[in-house]
């Protein structure tokens, strides 16, 4: 496959036609490989004319999310590589500066992308270069408060800097300014502000006051429209450019040459559609957003999964159980199918809060649900959870208020690589006083769990379970904090999660070598209960536990730490873990065997335990 | 001290009087107990209004950060208890819902109040109660993104609920919309779009055209000042109010009447002034935002503090490193003077940068500048470094980006309490990849480890020091990763900042009783280098470790960890710090006294722990 030139010399004719060669490349990979389809498809002109206009070798574009940096990367010397998009040793799905200088930084959560940009156009200026630095930002990114937070630096900053809203319709009107249609249905509802009346009827007293009246009433309904959003960006210090088309590429060139010669921050709106050029994923944008393998003729899966995932059973049980119990209300920040509410939110509309990419604002706005008597749920990705911190602390343990968190895709997540794995909830979830986490090792135990910790704790709950479905166990043994599910008397193996179903594997092996291990299982893993292990520990003096999380601030130094406390003598310890938490992409078993998480590797290191003591 | 009755019955001018005597009371109190006084003295008329129109104990009335709730605490039962304000066992700082059910729930941190309001609101409606629910914003509390999350979904939402915005002018201009003189200095620079030079051109190309041309940009300029900040927040969906002025208590209990009438979301703008009332505050209101005891007459502190802090030695120290390197640049969060940046700002103006209340924007912003070449120094205080938590990991940490973060008020704070002690730090940046955290035990220390985290070491570094000054110790020993302060056979004592001097002097108080005990001091506390309190604990076999921060996760836990995993089999065992994190308020040595951290405690632990085996 042939790498291209340099496009900053090519004619509008020659890049549209570059476009729908693009365009048709993309669907080629993303047939084969999976991936974020529709997005990249809504980006084809944009990124051509990004290309003609800036050189992002020097120039520095800095991706938001960055989901949508599939053309990029065919157009900066990785066309021939696209075969490998997301999978094990290839091409990450998401910007990357260790694959290619032309990736400005790491962008797979969202909203940084002003912030980041702004922090690059400082140093610029005060080192007296004179590269540019462009932001592309998706209209979803708006929603979420650090996105504001630099737009509202940058636009007071007076530093040369091209933010550019790629607004596919998707999320905006819900987020920032135009919600005209909503201030208008607002304004129907009685009773409405005293003052406003008695200038309404005092207006309406005379024949020529309904006319001023309706006058007036027009031309402030006129200048909102013709202001908006131009005039949020333009208070924030923005020169604001657009709305321009996000598929002429000519009318894009020309905006974006106008707009990186401007002496100051700029924020040039531009229109997309989601999925555009391929029928299947302009008419179900959400479908193709992130997709697997699909046959290009018709978008049809080419893998369809038939296991049932953690997320879906989340989603089945706590939908059973507020059917019984009207005080369940479900939060998501923007991942409504992702973390399996969608049956949720048709069932219990009134019920179900979508806050946009607002972790932040997610816990804040449940510690007011739990302090009036609601009990919600917050179903939240594992590494996005990251951004809840403080809050979790503030607004939740401090009044130890009930509320429980649903923390999905904990641990290794595959493809999306190292900004989406779930490695570092349990490292900072136990710092949080007086928070209870649950982990499932199985969907059924995901069942009771959810149930447990709906109606039978108290105080902040969440409950630790991983993308996809089960491992090799599905019993449902979550009754105690921990338990014994094998005993043996030369070494402990402990676990939790689905990690434990490996165990179970690895104790058998051994047995096979005349090994005889005991299998501890934790079922809550923090805070810790420590006693069945170390009652283990004292037998077997010797310990081998398996976690898919970072090293650091683990449930395997608990375990440690509470065995030196006891003052029991290990002669062989092993944690086995995802290390400092940065794993590439790649297949969940391909990664567990990179970590050493696989039945395999554990099993070496079982066998090592036993042979070196300390 | 009499308390209040309700004041929903009262008069205008009953009202008025009410505000000059709880006015003098706030001074009067303050000038005694030290606390916020500026931000109290302005909201006197909207607490007294806000007493009016609404039942603190049924309804909600949610404040925001918080410190402006003395009056409200003096109008709830607490008014006789107020000369114990901020002193331990007393009145807290902030709002406290142990104290009272007046108080709706934690406020400690800024730009919550809305998303927590919300959530109360929707509580009340789905469980069809009829309270009523109003959010006390200031306008620092705009610059966070997170309040920003809040007024968008609240906009939206249709709940009845009133936002109310404090607006003293410290920190809106710079924060949300109004703008406008910025906008006008952006204009005037060259070069502007090549659209609007062609528009001046043709327009300016006749008289009658110069004329058209000058009407327009004036009506276009006034249109814009008249709806700002109307536009903005009635854009999120708010029925916008105000602004109203916050001193004339009848003005403001009319319009809070019929703001509570409203049946979806308002907000009502109220312009106050920072210390009203009283001739010192009003003056210099950044001197009396936070206060020790005053003389009433004059304002003058009556016990200034002579002691050089820690915060002061950082600022002066950065001042002197960056004199010798212009790629070091200083951030802060709203805390210039807090944190010793003052000096440093003055000096350095174009690279100095406050943010504003956004530790999540900092974080992204430092990553891109250090991505570029400059060297960002973030002086932050601990607990609200928990905000920057994700970015840490996600801007920083994958990329190994050079920034160095200076982690002040870490450990027990004093008289601010639950919500401002910086306990969680070491759990939380325990888990970041790469990172490296310093903690120096001396002013001297602090300078010496300034110099090596922005010049010897590489990748993210962050700096850990506490309140105030100086403990029992001011030597420099900050060379190697962790040092022997003193040798001995009997107990191990490790310790790292200001306990270090405390950990001496029980090592001094144990040899009187015949205890050999040896003093283990760590400079780097993350990753922790074990390797010398290992060998120490190969030879005593006994461990007392004194640490200010949360048991989850400290280093003393990395300890024991260690020497588990080395089979180290350890006679006696003591971790002491500061439990599960919530401490109250009070002076620090009252606090460590409380949290077993004093000489005192130690010493006795130390005994227990010779004492008793495992």
């Amino acid at each position: 496959m042939n790498e291209y030139p340099s496009l900053r010399g090519i004619s509008d004719r020659q890049a549209e036609d570059l476009c729908q060669e693009l365009r048709e490349r993309v669907i080629d990979v993303v047939s084969q490989t999976g991936g974020h389809l529709a997005s990249n498809l809504g980006a084809v002109e944009l990124t051509v004319a990004l290309h003609r206009v800036y050189d992002t070798g020097r120039d520095r574009l800095v991706f938001d999310v960055g989901h949508q940096c599939y053309i990029h990367k065919i157009l900066t010397g990785r066309n021939g590589r696209m075969e490998t998009l997301r999978t094990f040793g290839g091409i990450a799905g998401f910007p990357k500066p260790a694959e290619s200088k032309h990736d400005a930084c790491i962008a797979g959560h969202a909203s940084t992308a002003v912030s980041t940009a702004l922090g690059m156009a400082i140093a610029r200026t005060r080192r007296g270069e004179d590269y540019r630095v462009v932001a592309l930002l998706g209209d979803g990114s708006l929603t979420g408060g650090l996105a504001y937070e630099g737009l509202s630096m940058a636009g007071q900053s007076s530093e040369p800097l091209v933010v550019i809203l790629n607004d596919n319709g998707m999320s905006i009107d819900a987020s920032m300014g135009g919600i005209a249609q909503h201030l208008a249905k607002q304004r129907l509802k009685p009773p409405y502000l005293r003052g406003k009346e008695i200038y309404r009827k005092i207006m309406h007293a005379t024949p020529p006051g309904r006319v001023l009246y309706r006058l007036i009433h027009k031309l402030k309904e006129g200048v909102k429209a013709s202001i908006l959003p131009c005039s949020m960006f333009e208070n924030m210090g923005f020169h604001y450019m657009g709305p321009v088309d996000g598929h002429d590429v000519k009318a894009l060139t020309r905006q974006l040459r106008y707009a990186s010669q401007v002496n100051g921050p700029v924020l040039l709106h531009v229109k997309t559609v989601k999925g555009k050029g391929y029928g299947p994923a302009e008419r179900n944008p959400d479908a193709f957003h992130g997709t697997g393998p699909f046959r290009k003729e018709d978008g049809a899966p080419l893998r369809p999964s038939q296991t049932e995932t953690f997320s879906a059973r989340f989603g089945k049980t706590l939908e059973a159980i507020a059917r019984e119990d009207d005080r369940i209300c479900a939060i998501t920040a923007a991942m409504t199918s992702g973390t399996g509410l969608g049956g949720f939110a048709e069932t219990f509309p009134r019920r179900f809060f979508d806050v946009g990419i607002a972790e932040e604002h997610a816990v804040s706005m449940a510690a007011g649900m739990a302090k009036q008597g609601l009990i919600p749920v917050f179903a939240v990705y594992s590494t996005f959870f990251q951004r809840s911190y403080d809050m979790l602390i503030h607004d939740i343990a401090i009044d130890s208020l009930h509320a429980v968190f649903c923390v999905d895709r904990a641990g290794l997540v595959g493809d999306d690589g190292e900004t989406h794995h779930g490695l570092f909830d349990l490292g900072f979830l136990k710092t949080v006083p007086g928070l209870t986490v649950l982990c499932p090792a199985s969907l059924d135990e995901l069942s009771s769990m959810l149930e447990t910790a709906v109606h039978k704790l108290t105080g902040p709950v969440a409950i630790r379970y991983p993308r996809g479905g089960e491992n090799h166990y599905s019993q449902d043994n979550s009754g105690p904090a921990a338990c014994l599910l094998r005993e043996g008397t030369d070494l402990t193996l402990a676990a939790f999660g689905t990690l434990t179903g490996t165990m179970l594997r690895v104790a058998a092996r051994l047995e096979q070598d005349g090994v005889s291990a005991e299998v501890v299982k934790f079922n809550q893993i923090i805070p810790l209960p420590t006693e069945l292990v170390l009652d283990s520990l004292r037998k077997t003096g010797r310990l081998l536990m398996a976690q898919e999380c970072v090293t650091m601030g683990s449930p395997g130094q608990d375990v440690l730490a509470a065995a030196a406390a006891a003052g029991i003598s290990l002669r062989g310890t092993a944690l086995c873990s995802c290390g400092e938490g940065f794993v590439p992409h790649g297949t969940i078993p391909q990664l567990r065997a990179l970590c050493g998480l696989d039945e395999e590797a554990l099993y070496h290191k079982a066998r090592e335990v036993m042979r070196h003591g300390n």
